[in-house]
């Protein structure tokens, strides 16, 4: 690092921001004057700009971490300003600029989350945020929307989201641009004044819209976001604003220093071994699959009258007025041939063609494994009215990723609270998450096996891997126990479905979704 | 095909409903009695079922192409209960429904194709479309929104889009159902009166919304409509729908040979040769980028001035409240090393960064690759009240892939027709499209190619290919003179910017889009 580089890395860097939490003069050291005169800027800025160019190139061949600089602070501390000069210094064509204002419809009808998830810049590339997950807490915090409970559960929320991402290589750097309010207000008021080019600079103005009492509950609220948010994966650096060049540089800095970390190849070791998670559900083990009564059969007389009571009942209630304000997300798991597709056409023939889509999960797409592993599910998610059926889902991960070792032991681990997480945000927003295992023994799996290979109109669905997978039994029922125990939420509970019987096991299905749905309504 | 295979394509078969244009008894031979009794339709459906999903497996296997099957007609004509049977007779996992209603806010805030373009299922998977394009098309002349001429304009523009789908892989398959209105009618009604598993049956509903005379309106536009986009590639298949069964067997075996069709590998030599397309330009060739005055220089004294002047200017315009209503595509084309990035840099200086994305082409993703060649280029349309810039753009296919061989003759002499049709759509859509050509002689660029090899922070910018690429100068040129002659459109002119002085050309660059801004808002 140039002398320069060094110098300003000293000033601002983040260890002197963090101090006990509760300490009113977190933010003093950045009042301290910083700025760099004309001449310092030119040799600091080139010395950057080459930096910041080559690491981004390395970046983008290396295609391996995202980086999202995501830029806070007070309308008028240069928000807009700083945007334009990274947009001068890197290479714009990896670069984008993801912006959050109010919501679109299509962002209302689906969860708060989405928004980002939807814009997640591919591997390799840079996203500089504005209006990021931080500014919406702490608005509906100020509004008093939130109120203090709620606004520690939302950062305790962002702080696991972004552990997460960088777990997935996506690579959260966070700045707030300090300025004192009153100066900052005077800066804003005399930009607005100024017509023309300087005018781009004044982006997301919304303190304007905050009364008086709003305004102190802002401040406090932001202070103990930075305190709560700063983690290890994810800090705050908190930059003073007063001087453009310096600040500028800073920002810069901040991110070359992202750059060259994102850069370097971690070892698996030094990957944080994440805590073993905690079991959701109270049975004793010996009840999940291995214990199940295989026996249950469905009386053959009355199913057909059974099967359609259930369907036009499941037809009423997801064509009804209230499911206008909800939405279904149906969930099938289980072993190879338990009969998950004829479970499946059951379900659907009962929904409006318009209103549900069934998602095979297929081999990810080059795009999708440019991004962490949740996106492709996330690209999935029904909009309120709808209904999206998951033919195999996001549980791959505890399951036939596990067993098969296509990802680490650590990957899987972490993978049951990420997935609690993303099943209560799916739940949050109003969309009912119902999720089956569908069980057969090993012997009527042989069974079905051969049938499925001496009949025409299935013989595409059993393949040299299913086979394979047989011979695995225990590991997969191994990992399904897990998945059971520690997945099994309150709101999100599995629902195990005894399927040597499909008749039995159809009924089941569409009656668990009934009165899920008639709870629900 | 079976014998009732045989029996019912013989009645339904196209050629039957296509007699010369006008002619009032079109749809008479569809008024015969149509029907299969039960047992007739159990065998027809259990051969048609383990054909489609053969079918269907092979087209989900290979990958090449994509089945649209759209399905009009009447309200109560079975339009939902069709779409059922075929979900029971697929495998859902390839299959997905595509229903269009009132345009959501994103939807209206780009052109009215996007929607459709967003949705494209990928090569390999069959869509199912309710309320297409062509039931816009009749929706807004029935309401009288569209007059006679325009309807026809409509019409036209369907059939140069599906044409251009089908050669990109997109077979568009389209049934009407048809059933006669008061029959329709009364089956509606009754339907709507039964609760439960029927109610799904009855979608689209929307011709309740019309009054006398506009239904009058409605029956002569679609009768119109099914003469005049009755083509080769995409034609028409009138269907009587007043037995279900004959009518779900129909569609199905329609169905089945598209899908026939689209697994057989189309020669190169069956591929129809386009027209030579038309020059749009009256100037004589001499006056293309050959002959350029190409010693024309910015004045080095006014230079930082001027450059302020119109970005300020720009700057302005684009954050004006009338460019709220409007968009901006920017679309920079040249000679390797001519100075592209550095004239979007100025541009992009002047903007807004929540407003604008700089788009390189790269290699298409694998999604990219498995949809029609246009698909990469709609993903980055911009919406209302943004900028998209393209670093490059769907000019690639009659520039470098034209002059590398990438793709056929016959697919970049047709992509001048499909590139106007394109820009077309955008500039209906409000979003203004300013093409730049940058010209630098070969002189020129042997400095600048020497000059990036030298300096660190342009290093990055040149490869062996490019010096490829330079070895084929006269190919380029002589592709990029078709080009301009082809696609200067009075809406959307390409500006040919000489380059050699870097100064002059981001002056002529800035200065466009300023007279073109001036000029729309």
């Amino acid at each position: 690092m140039s002398s320069q580089g060094a110098y300003f890395c000293k000033v601002f860097c983040l260890e002197s921001f963090f101090r006990p939490p509760g300490d009113p003069a977190m933010f003093d050291s950045v009042r301290l004057p910083h700025s760099l005169d004309k001449q310092q800027f030119e040799e600091v800025s080139e010395q950057l700009r080459e930096k910041l160019l080559d690491a981004q190139f390395e970046l983008q061949q290396r295609k391996k971490k995202t980086i999202l600089l995501v830029i806070n602070g007070s309308d008028g501390a240069g928000k807009g300003e700083v945007l334009n000069r990274l947009y001068e210094w890197l290479d714009d064509h990896y670069l984008e600029t993801l912006s959050y204002g109010e919501p679109t419809d299509e962002e209302r009808e689906r969860p708060l989350e989405w928004r980002y998830w939807r814009d997640m810049p591919g591997y390799g590339r840079i996203g500089l945020v504005l209006g990021s997950w931080h500014h919406r807490a702490l608005l509906l915090r100020a509004t008093g929307k939130t109120g203090r409970d709620g606004f520690q559960a939302a950062l305790e929320e962002i702080n696991r989201a972004e552990e997460m991402l960088s777990q997935e290589g996506v690579i959260v750097v966070k700045v707030l641009l300090f300025m004192e309010q009153e100066k900052a207000h005077r800066r804003l008021t005399k930009i607005r004044k100024t017509s023309g080019a300087l005018r781009r600079a004044t982006v997301i103005e919304w303190e304007d819209t905050l009364k008086g009492k709003e305004r102190q509950r802002l401040t406090r609220a932001a202070l103990d976001m930075v305190e709560r948010t700063s983690t290890g994966y994810a800090p705050w650096a908190v930059i003073a604003a007063d001087d453009a060049r310096y600040r500028d540089a800073a920002v810069a800095d901040l991110l070359l220093q992202a750059l060259e970390r994102a850069n370097v190849e971690t070892a698996p070791a030094a990957q944080a071994v994440p805590r073993d998670p905690a079991s959701l559900v109270a049975l004793p083990r010996s009840s999940l699959v291995g214990s199940l009564d295989m026996t249950q059969r469905a009386d053959p007389e009355s199913y057909s009258d059974e099967l359609a009571r259930l369907q036009s009942r499941i037809t009423e209630l997801t064509t009804g007025r209230k499911f206008q304000k909800r939405g279904l997300v149906l969930l099938f798991e289980g072993n190879d041939a338990a009969g998950k597709g004829g479970a499946i056409r059951r379900v659907r023939a009962a929904l409006d063609p318009r209103q549900f889509r069934v998602n095979g999960v297929a081999a990810p797409t080059d795009e999708e494994r440019a991004r962490p592993y949740l996106w492709r599910f996330w690209r999935n998610i029904p909009r309120i009215g709808h209904v999206s059926i998951f033919d195999r889902s996001w549980y791959g991960r505890v399951l036939v990723e596990r067993v098969e070792g296509l990802c680490s032991r650590e990957d899987w681990m972490r993978a049951y609270q990420e997935i609690n997480d993303f099943e209560h945000q799916l739940d949050r927003a109003r969309l009912s998450v119902v999720k089956f295992w569908l069980a057969i023994t090993q012997e009527e799996q042989l069974r079905r096996f051969e049938d499925r290979e001496a009949r025409p109109t299935k013989r595409y669905k059993i393949t040299k891997e299913d086979w394979r997978n047989r011979e695995k039994w225990g590991l997969y029922e191994e990992a399904a126990n897990d998945m059971i125990d520690r997945t099994s939420s309150q709101r999100a509970p599995w629902t195990l479905v005894e399927a040597n019987d499909k008749k039995f096991a159809r009924l089941k299905v569409l009656q668990t979704i009934v009165d899920r749905l008639e709870a629900e309504l």
